[in-house]
């Protein structure tokens, strides 16, 4: 952002008025998300149905996949609110309670899926730098809890935390796909079971 | 297909040229798909590619998902030429084997994924049928092979084989996604280490 010394207010109230434009739209997109689900559309399908113009839209979020970004990240810092996991919960209850969490917004999951999927395609820089990051927050996140549970002995002491973080991530995950597409699977009880493997043995 | 008498013979004439064709474009969308991945895109702009009328793809192929659907059957299909697992092959091996087989077909993993994220949309039927019934289809078979893995001893008798077997499956889907956005993730170390979770205690 440049700006001359005159001008700097004006421009710090432009900036001030236009972030406070960007929430408002952004509130009214995680409305709509909220009510369609997060069904593949154009950013201009989506502007109509948040009541913007395209060009708008654009402006404020550059790209339809930063729009989606923009609505889970903020659907996400909502959700952070609700009670966190205490640190000595197990890798698979962790996961089962993020992502009871998920489901309580409607098009969360959705939403995510989307972002992923994109992710794995070319040139999809915005999915790919959030869906990246957020893996790699999570397996650390993870990974340190794994490294707790063992030092306090609750956990096999022979896994390796990264690849234990990886790997109940990615359980969780695929579990959640499969239980969408197909209710009897039983998304908490393979999570529970993933738990029981990772637990040091009885003796 | 309704038919005369008189009209039988021309009518199977054209149901084979129409079969034949039909293969004709699902091999050259296959050859499309290898070149540029599965970067989500409209009908109009495949058929492009591939070098048919918008109409003729909608005539053979009917949604944009049902033909992703049919190319993403065909090359399986075709890899299952490859030499299968043997039976007593543990159930992380056998993901580990099937994942790298799709590898090994440029756009495959990509394409997967966007079925799989499209089946988690409303109003998605062919992605739908194509994601739920391949998910169902794999469970019954891991878990076929943990019951038999189970009786010849060599996986613990504590688990339930459906529960097992979606968790492993899971952990497999959720894994490549993590290594395709960062290849540091190694996705068959994870598998093993599945594998050893899931083996009869040493004594």
């Amino acid at each position: 952002m440049t700006s001359t010394g005159s001008d700097a207010p004006r421009a710090r109230g432009s900036y001030a008025k236009g972030i406070a434009r960007r929430q408002e739209i952004l509130d009214r997109a995680i409305e709509v998300f909220a009510e369609r689900g997060a069904r593949r559309t154009s950013l201009r399908a989506i502007a109509e149905e948040v009541g913007v113009t395209h060009a708008a839209l654009t402006h404020y979020f550059g790209s339809l996949d930063e729009l989606l970004v923009a609505v889970y990240r903020e659907s996400e810092r909502r959700g952070d609110e609700n009670p966190v996991a205490p640190p000595d919960t197990t890798p698979g209850e962790s996961m089962r309670i993020a992502a009871q969490e998920n489901r309580a917004v409607p098009g969360m999951v959705q939403l995510y899926s989307t972002l992923v999927a994109s992710a794995l395609e070319d040139d999809r820089p915005a999915a790919q730098e959030f869906a990246a990051s957020r893996f790699a927050r999570l397996r650390a996140e993870m990974a340190e809890r794994v490294r707790e549970l063992q030092d306090a002995g609750r956990l096999r002491g022979d896994v390796e935390p990264e690849l234990a973080a990886a790997l109940v991530i990615a359980a969780s995950d695929g579990l959640q796909t499969q239980w969408l597409l197909d209710p009897t699977v039983d998304h908490e009880a393979a999570l529970a079971m993933l738990d029981r493997l990772l637990a040091p043995p009885a003796d």
